[in-house]
């Protein structure tokens, strides 16, 4: 009988089943309050116009087309229509600088594929979105620390860099610019234009991962780092180092698996080959749909989730204001689906959790998988999207009363240890 | 500015736009009868039932979920209806074996994923499907000739094997068992077992591509490997060493891109981790829509594809029977949608097509990017899958006219070397 270990890949052997995952499949039970799904409202989708876009396509003369294989750059139509949105977003391109993937986890799954040798290093902040490290995990990279507003500079950066990797080079700094998962933190234009400098400096490319870009609730809009790379480049994609990755996940519905990339054509064309080998094409029929309802809805659909998440968010850091004791800090985000929180020091976000499930029935998710280096044990991540007022109110009051009982057993410890 | 050239992964450095693709983009005009792309003649898609499975899951209730993100496994009621049609050939096995992917192509991505360290060997066939290539290159392996019948001993595989890599080892033998592409070929049932004597010798593993595995047009059904590989350990997939892949593409339609892949739970259960990481799953709605026609169309689509394409088959065995000069062999395939040309020695097929595009306006795949080891130059790949009566006979008409002037061409000069 084969023994499969001994033929997997190094990388595959690494590949473990993610505690949160496997979490969050238990979390479906009703009796629990749930804050831990990074998920869009359902009731947002724009069910009616993409049911009507299928049937628009399938009875109009496009059947052929929509179930027939297509090209591994995707629906021009609807590169040609993110090409106008790109412009209005400071992002002057073509449709060759777009390529349609199916949503932007795959993006980043191919952009590791393109850039990381075994060895490499990517920088990623700690903490980054969990996905991106799970993608990027499987070209067997080392991660180093990125601070987007410089409290270290390239040569710290480009010396433990040398320190922790073996013949491979620092390749790319990734970031979620706007609103991001975990901490629905937003980057200003200053750190941005600071890490422009920093990856020039280390002659690296930027990832910037804008899958909640849209959803701004309040505050001033921040131009993309593509776009400042392009501004301060003479206007041209072509002399940019910035790969703005974007999705229709958070925006329209993440079932169609529809997200795209934007990047000088060099990095576009080899894309197109990484996707044409890995499989073939995004779906055809999804790209038509999206590309039929987005010029009509688009703009409506994102204001009305806006208007709904931005409600919840108040929500949310009203009740967390009103029910979380002393020395528990969050976030306040000007947009997206989370805020993120910060315990004392010394407590523990799984612990919590378990503690959370058995006692409060509230589900959040601990803050320590977001982490590359494997810190931040006194973190956690609360998402909003699908929370109803009710839900927030009594989640954050059960939060709260657990988290007051744990900190004075802490202090209680701390004392009898000290006495 | 950023030379992108000097970030990418070895890896991407070596992908090239393939030349066939690049042909293929160029055959869409009008006046070229073409038998090069492999793809399913649209005119036999089930439109009206995948339209109405469309409509029925947006407008019945199912919209939530059709649009929302689903489990990395694939949506279970189309995995339980794959277990019922996996079992009528002679494969049990339950959900827990099977992974929805985004086409079978996307499982060889995430074979060559989960097997290959760069070095590694895998075993194809000279020639082998171009697309398995493409896959499995990104992981850099080197590629050794896998004779299925046998004029090679294990001991030979593991000598050749040993030579060419460099720390790496035999993973696989990759094989197209039911009417292959490029040749229409299939593995006899003897053939098979002597694939799985070698494989258990050499303690590797199998991946049976299956794609055309339901297009059978005449002759009796051989039992897929994986069968044959249960069978001989006891009735339990989970003793076997095969992993089967399989399409909706060439049965259904291809632009839904839903495939999926068979194996024993330690393969399945790193699948879903790799595609995890991947693109978190394949489109929900898709996979849905799929799940609704299946049960009641399967059937009757595979007996209608079947009855066009194999008349459409022996039209073209008997137009190259009549047109082709002495000196042409072909295939006779029982199933799938290709015929596999080999020319007399010293003609070459991509010098053919130049010639046959400018002046016989037919178009056709030179089969030498088929060989891993760039060998085949003489040969060609013929679909006939979208080819009319009238297209096939003119076609093949002109093929033999060019053929016949090419080859007395080379005799000629043959002659006057010879003189």
């Amino acid at each position: 009988m084969l023994q499969w270990e001994n033929i997997f890949a190094s990388r595959a052997s690494r590949m473990k089943a993610s505690e949160i995952r496997e979490l969050l499949k238990l979390l479906e039970r009703p009796d629990i309050i749930s804050f831990a799904g990074g998920i869009p409202d359902p009731a947002l989708f724009p069910a009616e116009k993409v049911s009507a876009a299928y049937a628009k396509i399938m009875n109009g003369g496009a059947a052929s087309s929509a179930l027939q294989y297509s090209v591994s750059e995707g629906y021009r139509p609807l590169r040609e229509w993110l090409v106008g949105e790109m412009a209005k977003i400071g992002i002057p391109c073509t449709v060759d600088n777009i390529l349609i993937t199916s949503g932007s986890q795959q993006v980043l799954d191919y952009l590791g594929k393109l850039f990381l040798s075994p060895g490499d290093t990517a920088l990623v902040t700690w903490p980054t979105y969990f996905g991106a490290l799970q993608a990027f995990n499987a070209y067997e990279p080392v991660y180093d620390r990125l601070i987007p507003m410089g409290n270290r500079t390239p040569e710290d950066y480009q010396r433990q860099a040398a320190a922790v990797r073996d013949g491979g080079r620092v390749k790319f700094a990734y970031v979620t610019a706007d609103f991001s998962n975990p901490t629905g933190e937003t980057l200003s234009r200053q750190a941005r234009l600071h890490l422009l400098d920093l990856a020039a400096e280390m002659d690296i490319a930027v990832i910037e991962d804008a899958a909640y870009q849209s959803l701004r609730y309040d505050g001033e809009p921040v131009l993309p780092i593509l776009a400042l790379d392009i501004a301060r480049n003479g206007g041209d994609i072509e002399n940019t180092r910035t790969l703005y990755s974007g999705s229709f996940s958070k925006t329209l519905a993440p079932g169609l698996r529809v997200g795209f990339v934007v990047a000088a054509k060099p990095v576009i064309r080899k894309l197109v080959l990484v996707k044409q080998a890995a499989d073939l094409h995004s779906s055809t029929i999804n790209q038509m749909a999206i590309a039929e309802v987005v010029p009509d809805i688009f703009e409506e659909q994102v204001a009305k989730i806006r208007t709904a998440y931005r409600a919840r968010r108040d929500l949310l850091l009203a009740a967390l204001e009103k029910h979380m004791p002393q020395g528990v800090r969050w976030t306040r985000p000007e947009g997206g689906m989370f805020v993120w929180v910060t315990l004392p020091e010394g407590l523990d976000g799984a612990a919590l959790l378990a503690r959370s499930l058995e006692t409060e029935k509230v589900a959040f998710v601990p803050g320590q998988a977001f982490h590359a280096d494997g810190s931040g044990a006194n973190t956690l991540r609360l998402s909003f999207s699908c929370a109803s007022p009710d839900m927030i109110e009594e989640g954050m009051a059960r939060l709260g009363r657990l988290l007051r009982s744990v900190i004075l057993d802490a202090a209680s410890l701390a004392m009898k240890a000290a006495g």
